[in-house]
């Protein structure tokens, strides 16, 4: 709330013409997602008013704007189709108490401060879940473009539904799609041009592109009042209720809890993952800074308002924060104009919206959501990281034809047991002294001189409970190949821990190497893994030492081979690597 | 199966006296480790003639013996327990189908190298585990020592079952079990001194106190026969098939496998990872390998030889193979005559057991089972790492008191859990130039210069998923604070590698610090990480560039400040500092 102090009239001016910008966005958008989630279109109405008052009390982000959006609607009506069938007072009773849960467990995480736990969600993940879900809300809207009413949570059932009804096509639903669908595209593209030829100002003509959705709204509502389309079975969105939302509990029913409290985590850390995404990406630009746990707890307060209004889960929208920044919004102060003029629209404007065609609103949401299918993504991911890829790839199959829920679990277990496999087996690199130096490098890619009774091994990865038998595994495995070995010195530059798994293994391999009469060292141990150590008995039993550096190791284990590689004259290899070792490891292999 | 080309008389001798020592171990306990398990007495003995076989010919351990082990039986009675009442042809069939399902999937993990998924199990998990475990096995003792009739899998049910059959205890029953533990725990610190005390060689001083339960065994027995104590509600092993198994199928029922699946995954885990811990032991004691994908084969034979012969789950027998190994097994044929000997118990002695108090086997399920509790590893493990010791309670507390499958499944979630949350907070540091050095330390340890307009930032880990927000939000924090900030440099030395989560974080970074007017640089990225940054587009768009050193860095971005720097007098603290650098980073921070 430290804006408020330095609140002046230009601020006021520049929120108040970004709300109204935004609020022209949000009608059309509140709407058709309360349709995709199968509520009545007003409760997507009510969740775009008290929340936003929250918002502005509650957030630090200053352009963030909040509301229902497309994920997440999708994400309730795979969730809340579960337990009741649409257009029940169970249904909606669901929906209400989603946001009401989500809410809570938004407050949970910000107080408890356990906003890490949306660290476990992979950014291929996400990219992924995200591309598919997009592409089954988009695969949604088709059955409203035909007419047709198949319903259908993931792409097999949908597709075959829309198979099965093509012979109930309806020609008036399917032109008013084409024409909706058709000036939505050309609007984002080259409205704002065309309003620029026709002599307007680059602001307002960007104003009036932003409003193509309302302009679409009012068109074919006007075309369907005009010449009486209904009759042609063209369904339209019909009475809304007017008036604001009475506040009210959701429904208290343990057993409905339970039954909601896994996706209600999923729409939490889906929502908190793309809102934190949204306001950083802003405030970045303006070197503003967000406060993630204060931002949980926020968020918290918007659900916990929606559902206390009525409303359904929400969250912070990507392309209408990015219109309310672009507006000028300079405080959250816009956002509550922005409530006061939903507020304003929910009063007087809903018997307008009596004529106004579903399929308007499927074309607003399907022109809003063919973006965020990041096709691109996969083949970037892939070839960066397989691993990262296949999450990525397993992730969006799983969510296109399991739905929701299984998709991001299964991508969240598969990333991070991708992760596992691959520390299970780090890059290790038996040394050698590079001739004329103090420095040693992998015998493997480069010419250096070895110690018949040291083993040098340095494993360039921290030390956990995936690698700890790869640790074992690769030691003993260099020992017993080597009979003449009586020293092994772990070279741990790129240790930045050792977990307890690790700590044990360390233990086991100091001692049996012990009685294989084999003495165990460490070099180069960072401090932090130092103090650690001194905690355990690990430096108690251990068999050798703890050398400050490799080439103290071996001037202290094997002095003569040791002294007389320091002497030797530097080969183009040697000098090569010293050159890259000058840069603290620039190329340690 | 190296080791028969030299195949020699004194390796048979060796092999011959071992074999005959694990046989008198054996018996008792696959008759116990079968009870406990809630089978009859001759499973345990049809479970070690076979498999003890076919580990000889697939094996890689020399030492290695194999059979019933007490972890696995109580998982085995766990699982069939849900499935089907003790005694009933179906109990019996589920624990065949346990063995050859749990074969099957070492079979598949051994052929598709996926031994590293066994990396996912932290020691600590595994060592409260295996002491929940024990407690649980010796408590579940109690009520064959007493006599009465008691079930429960997991200790509340198992304490008041006991409280509850107070009243009907059975005074005979706790006296043979009184002289049989005593005994037990008496001969296994005494025994040996008393013999070798009375004039007897170490050698079969130390092969007769091995065979103490045999004696308790026989002792008890002959009592039981000689006073006929059955009239005193003395249970007693009764009838016990005589000779060999018959080959035999496994019930192949799609159902029960699938009932059986988690339950045969997290006994093949356990048992492969306690054998391949007590192969690695012994064989690192005379410098032999393991090889862990064909280990994992041989578990498969085993339990698959088990399942075929109509036996229960197997495994590698700690206290067993450690009695091999000390016995001087030489080579994987003293499994073989091992397998000999107990194929001529099952065909002669059975008769003999009759009398066989279950009071006795229990007691030396009682005293194998006691050395398992490690009470002292918890807070060993809590000094060291809180995380650790958190996740090895929060094992031991789910396995008493939800049982095996809960406390294994809750622990190797949780460590995962915990190791994300450490990942996802990294140290971090801001460094500044020592004095009179080419050096760079975390401003808050050391008395060093900083650049106003250059930000300086080393993260002490890879970057992947669960740092990737950290990242950002760490340096989005530090360039809101300082206005001034023109360059950010992240040095790199301790990072790994870089996940495609923390690719895309640093390609945020750097697209949002171009919009603020900040150029990103990057120093000292190892040669691996730089390698694939090149498949990336980063480089491409990065706003500043890729320097060889940190101080190559600042001398390119704040040139006069650096060489100023540089010309200073080292002071006590940049000297020190300098020291311990010249040990590449042995106190990084």
């Amino acid at each position: 709330m430290t804006w408020g102090r330095a609140y002046t009239r230009t601020t006021f001016e520049a929120d108040i013409v970004a709300a109204l910008i935004v609020t022209i966005m949000l009608i059309p958008q509140a709407l058709a997602y309360a349709l995709l989630a199968g509520l009545p279109a007003q409760i997507g109405l009510y969740g775009s008013i008290l929340p936003l008052v929250v918002y502005a009390l509650l957030g630090t982000s200053r352009t963030l704007a909040v509301g229902p959006v497309a994920i997440i609607s999708l994400m309730t009506a795979a969730a809340v189709g579960q337990i009741a069938a649409r257009g029940t007072p169970e249904y909606l009773g669901a929906a209400i108490a989603l946001a009401f849960l989500s809410g809570l467990m938004f407050l949970a995480m910000g107080f408890l401060r356990l906003g890490f736990i949306t660290a476990f969600l992979s950014h291929p993940v996400i990219s992924g879940f995200i591309s598919a879900t997009g592409l089954l809300i988009a695969a949604g809207q088709v059955k409203h473009f035909l007419g047709t009413g198949a319903e259908g949570q993931t792409l097999l059932p949908m597709i075959s539904g829309i198979v099965e009804n093509l012979g109930a096509i309806k020609p008036v639903t399917v032109l008013i799609s084409t024409l909706s669908i058709g000036f939505l595209f050309w609007s984002r593209k080259h409205l704002k041009g065309v309003l620029e030829a026709l002599g307007m100002a680059a602001r307002p003509a960007m104003i009036l592109s932003r409003a193509a959705p309302l302009f679409a709204v009012a068109g074919t509502t006007a075309l369907t009042w005009g010449f009486g389309l209904e009759r042609f079975g063209l369904a339209t969105v019909g009475t809304i209720p007017r008036g604001l939302p009475m506040p009210a509990l959701p429904p208290f029913d343990l057993a409905l809890w339970r039954e909601l409290a896994l996706p209600a985590a999923l729409i939490t850390i889906i929502g908190y993952v793309e809102t934190i995404s949204v306001a950083q990406t802003l405030a970045a630009k303006r070197r503003q800074r967000i406060d993630p746990d204060q931002e949980l707890i926020a968020q918290g307060g918007i659900n916990l308002a929606s559902a206390f209004s009525g409303g359904l889960p929400i969250s912070g929208g990507f392309a209408r924060s990015v219109v309310n920044f672009d507006a000028g919004a300079a405080t959250p102060a816009a956002g509550a104009f922005t409530a006061v003029g939903m507020a304003l629209a929910t009063l007087f404007l809903t018997p307008a919206l009596y004529h106004l065609p579903k399929a308007t609103l499927a074309a607003t949401i399907f022109t809003a959501v063919i973006s965020l299918i990041d096709v691109k993504a996969i083949g970037k991911t892939w070839r960066y990281s397989r691993a990262d890829g296949f999450a990525m790839v397993v992730t969006i199959l799983v969510t296109l034809f399991e739905g929701v829920v299984a998709g991001i679990s299964a991508g969240v277990v598969l990333s991070i047991l991708l992760q596992l496999w691959r520390a299970s087996r780090p890059h290790a690199a038996v040394m050698g002294q590079v001739p004329g130096t103090e420095h040693f490098r992998n015998i493997r890619r480069h010419r250096v001189i070895e110690t018949p009774e040291v083993l040098s091994i340095r494993i360039d990865e921290s030390l956990w409970f995936p690698n700890a038998r790869f640790l074992e595994d690769t030691i003993y495995d260099a020992v017993a190949a080597e009979p003449a070995i009586r020293h092994v010195v772990l070279n741990c530059p790129a240790i930045n821990y050792i977990d307890a798994s690790a700590l044990e293994a360390l233990e086991a391999v100091n001692a049996r190497l012990k009685d294989a009469g084999v003495l165990l060292h460490l070099s180069e141990v960072k401090g932090p893994v130092m103090d650690r150590l001194m905690r355990s008995d690990l430096l108690a039993h251990l068999g050798g030492k703890v050398y400050l550096t490799q080439f103290d190791a071996l001037m202290a284990l094997a002095p003569e081979v040791t002294r007389e590689t320091l002497a030797m004259p530097r080969c183009e290899t040697a000098r090569r690597a010293a050159d890259s070792a000058a840069g603290n490891d620039f190329n340690p292999t």
